[in-house]
């Protein structure tokens, strides 16, 4: 498995009138975590989708556990429990508060598609490299 | 069981770089599709929270299967399929656009708290008898 | 001088901790306010769009005077004072609450932009045509 | 004068289909640069919330010079150019990409606030001592 945790500082934007992080937020945070854990093998979001490859999220499945509030540092912690080897790429990520207690838990698939005709494309051989390593 | 449908327009601020939805947006159109269903009952979500009574998301699972495109007119269909008698209640939220195909199919489970100590609490009186109705 | 007026209820997503509208989301209203006033002409800002013309914001000046609440229905006011022969289109922009009072006052400055090269261009000549009607 | 500046990186939420960062969305890179600013005097918002005074914003005023892209990394550059001795604070803030290019530009006023009954109050006593420091 991959596993990489980065961190994001809750805005004053993203809560709500209940004084804590809006549900629908957390898969921005998600994303972030993503992004990050891409760049930590080398390689960029934003470099593979200029090469064409695009990678949107076909299901997210989230359980809120406790809420987040404004100004606390959160770890997104994502983990890639199997190595892609065709289209489809899953992470599944947890959000930690900073005393460690665990306030949202998620599970993200996405496709990769060819950003032109939008078909399903395999994971690009340069990625599913990097990855390979950490699944011998 | 209870079901409505409402409308929304896909906002440009809600498009992303890849020309459709972001991903995370539809959590918003979720929550319009509940407050409106809650609404078409004849009670108020805010009158709710005024009361002392808020309902957070506790989980959510959602498929995209097409995008959305901006300037879109998409119909938000919220089906109540068992009455709540307890503290929980479970939303199945699909969307459709205006060819009729379904492009996100979810489903969101919500807690009924006492606004004040954040505990769980039964769903009020009003809106179980309101919703009995359609549960004969 | 060309106006029109549309609705907007706002959602909870929208709110922030403090119980109000977030001040950075009153630019997404007036997008709603923009789009929807150039419908009203019988012209939408997709299909421009679709024909390679787009209209950046280059400027916004904006006044909070009263908070908006959750599921306030607010009115957005959009005004063009001077007929675009240019580049340049501005629109001003004033919301109102259901008591009919002013909470948020804006102008807004757009390029119309040639969307492949990014260069300025004049204002298409069907929105010119249909904006003229109003300046005589 | 007291000027900060802190870092942000464009997430992939904050485009649009325009592939530049939403114009909206700068509202909420200007919140991050000024409570960062604040950090850096050794306060914190979250804190002068806790204690009673808010700081809503009233008035913003915001030039779009170029656009930025998914995955800038910009750095926000926030000025106080006058020691607050009322109830006015006002922040210059401006956004360069990583080429050092100015892409944003704006200036934002926000009121000192008692956050019960919502009245203008002086700028809170310890803020304006370690600002004070900086206009000597």
């Amino acid at each position: 498995m991959y596993q990489y945790t980065t961190q994001i500082r809750v805005r004053y934007a993203e809560t709500d009138q209940m004084g804590v992080v809006y549900y629908g937020n957390y898969a921005q945070y998600f994303e972030v975590g993503r992004v990050e854990t891409i760049r930590s093998l080398g390689m960029s979001y934003k470099a593979l989708e200029d090469k064409g490859v695009m990678l949107p999220v076909v299901e997210m499945n989230i359980k809120y556990l406790r809420p987040a509030q404004y100004d606390d540092l959160l770890n997104i912690q994502s983990t890639i429990k199997e190595l892609p080897d065709k289209h489809i790429i899953q992470f599944h990520q947890d959000i930690y508060n900073e005393a460690g207690k665990m306030i949202t838990s998620g599970v993200v698939r996405l496709y990769f598609l060819d950003k032109e005709n939008r078909k399903r494309v395999d994971i690009p051989k340069e990625l599913h490299e990097k990855l390979a390593v950490f699944f011998k």
